[in-house]
């Protein structure tokens, strides 16, 4: 099931903007102190590092994603989440004239 | 001033995709049911028609807009505002090589 809101949070007005542009998110805080983010990625190739360990969870669109170490991209559509440790490495691809791939970005 | 974060909102998880990601937004609503959103215009030069009328507000880099019927393009940047009229269209243009434009799109 996709998660469509979060209630009861502040939300950071300035966005942050990677790839020039080719990955927009917004931070936000729950009530209890958890920080995460909402973003979209449009059609690129794109190599991300974590610093603390991250699971992305698709909320619209879809993304191929290849985790370090690996050599298999896998497809996550709308509602299916993956898991990446901590300082590690990880692509993320979105095929040209398809959907931006929308998601929420969960830390720790 | 600029205004750097809303509490107490439920936000949305889904962006807004215009403009082939040219513009990302993100909407939120207050406790009161007060509708705005936050979002990004990277450089481009677009055009918006509005529906309710609408208040931008920057919050982080700049661009230069001109609303229908006048000749006259106006910067605006971090802290300042400007109004549109409702079922009216306006244009944006942030400049190649610049920051985006970060803004909240206050409605009514």
């Amino acid at each position: 099931m996709t998660t469509t809101h979060f209630d009861n949070v502040s939300v950071t007005t300035k966005a942050n903007v990677y790839f020039d542009g080719k990955c927009v998110s917004h931070g936000f805080t729950l009530a209890d102190g958890t920080k995460k983010s909402v973003g979209v990625i449009l059609p690129a190739t794109l190599t991300f590092n974590t610093g603390a360990p991250e699971i992305m969870e698709c909320v619209g669109g879809s993304c191929d994603y290849k985790l370090d170490g690996t050599d298999v991209w896998v497809t996550s559509g709308e509602g299916d989440k993956f898991n990446v440790p901590g300082n590690a490495k990880f692509q993320i691809r979105v095929t040209e004239g398809f959907e931006a791939y929308h998601y929420i970005c969960h830390f720790g």
